[in-house]
């Protein structure tokens, strides 16, 4: 028994996301054909909107449904402070808090040599056409993850915005979220690093 | 910032989906956000593909090309053997041994109270037609889990087949499969019940 062309090609194409192994695709088919047929449909055509209803916000490079997006459009929001992220989900991550008031700008990415991504394909020089146009600026916080690569790309951009400044006469303050013991976390299994994260960054109390 | 409605939409959809909670789906929107757009059609294609280039099998009950599928067409298959199972990826997975070579009947499920789901949700009247009707099976294979529901089943279609055997003058081989160690598994880390099977199956070496 060879698998159905339609049955094989679905599993080919639920293999193509992240996260989904050949033995979940086939598992997510045969759930759908099993189910009632509205499933796929409404799957489908969710997915042909994604694309046809997106668009990237020309000034932060996030995802939106209009240029300039929600966020550069509010004039709510402070000029004043500027949060470099990786991706889209983190820019969400930090709304969810609802404890940022600023602007953001989306790197699209790290700086990953061996996947070979150099700075050249971040949204670096956009980033710097910004920050040239932009004087009410005041802060920007390098909000990278705190991976490997994350803290590399947050050393590249505060050298390049060291030397920026330097050359345009500038001042930023330029920041970085803080690291530690995260909530609900124990002591006992945290790594070595974040324990000493947690130590060298002590606050009063 | 709220999500894009076509983002929510998609992300909606994919949580419909067994193995995908909130955080994967997301992920999932956001990798085919940035992702080539025919990555996102091509899938879309496919599962609207799924339910039109597919049917069930009214011999078999497995999904097919066309009715009657593959295997119930194909007369090289030993009609002496009738392999029962629950779902359609159960008779696949037997089909990639490549060392069966009889026929199959999907139950569609196993029986479940809980759930609701009794002997007659199941195809197990189309089980008796079929057994009515064909002379030549010699011997069913109870291939259901050796799950609670899956032995719970196999013991419920024991009794049917006893039953029917015998108002219909008739004598099958009903068997099940063994049980014991999974290849590559280790006594140390087998469960109780596994270990009572594979010492009662013990067979001479």
């Amino acid at each position: 028994m060879k698998q159905i062309k339609a049955v094989a090609d679905l599993i080919q194409e639920f293999r193509k996301l992240p996260t989904i192994g050949p033995k979940t695709a086939e598992r997510l088919v045969y759930f759908l054909l099993k189910a009632p047929p509205e499933l796929s449909f409404d799957l489908a055509r969710a997915l042909e909107r994604l694309k046809k209803e997106t668009v990237i916000c020309q000034t932060c490079f996030n995802v939106a449904a209009q240029d300039p997006c929600v966020i550069c459009r509010d004039p709510q929001r402070a000029n004043e402070l500027l949060c470099i992220v990786e991706e889209p989900l983190d820019a969400l991550a930090i709304e969810k808090t609802g404890r940022y008031r600023g602007r953001y700008h989306i790197l699209g990415g790290v700086i990953n040599p061996m996947a070979g991504i150099t700075p050249r394909e971040l949204r670096i020089s956009e980033l710097k056409e910004r920050l040239l146009k932009n004087s009410a600026i005041q802060e920007i916080i390098l909000a990278t993850n705190p991976s490997l690569e994350g803290e590399a790309t947050a050393m590249y951009l505060k050298e390049q915005l060291k030397q920026w400044a330097e050359s345009w006469q500038q001042h930023w303050r330029i920041t970085r979220l803080a690291r530690g013991l995260p909530t609900g976390g124990e002591l006992e299994y945290a790594d070595q690093l974040t324990l000493t994260r947690a130590l060298e960054g002590r606050v009063d109390y």
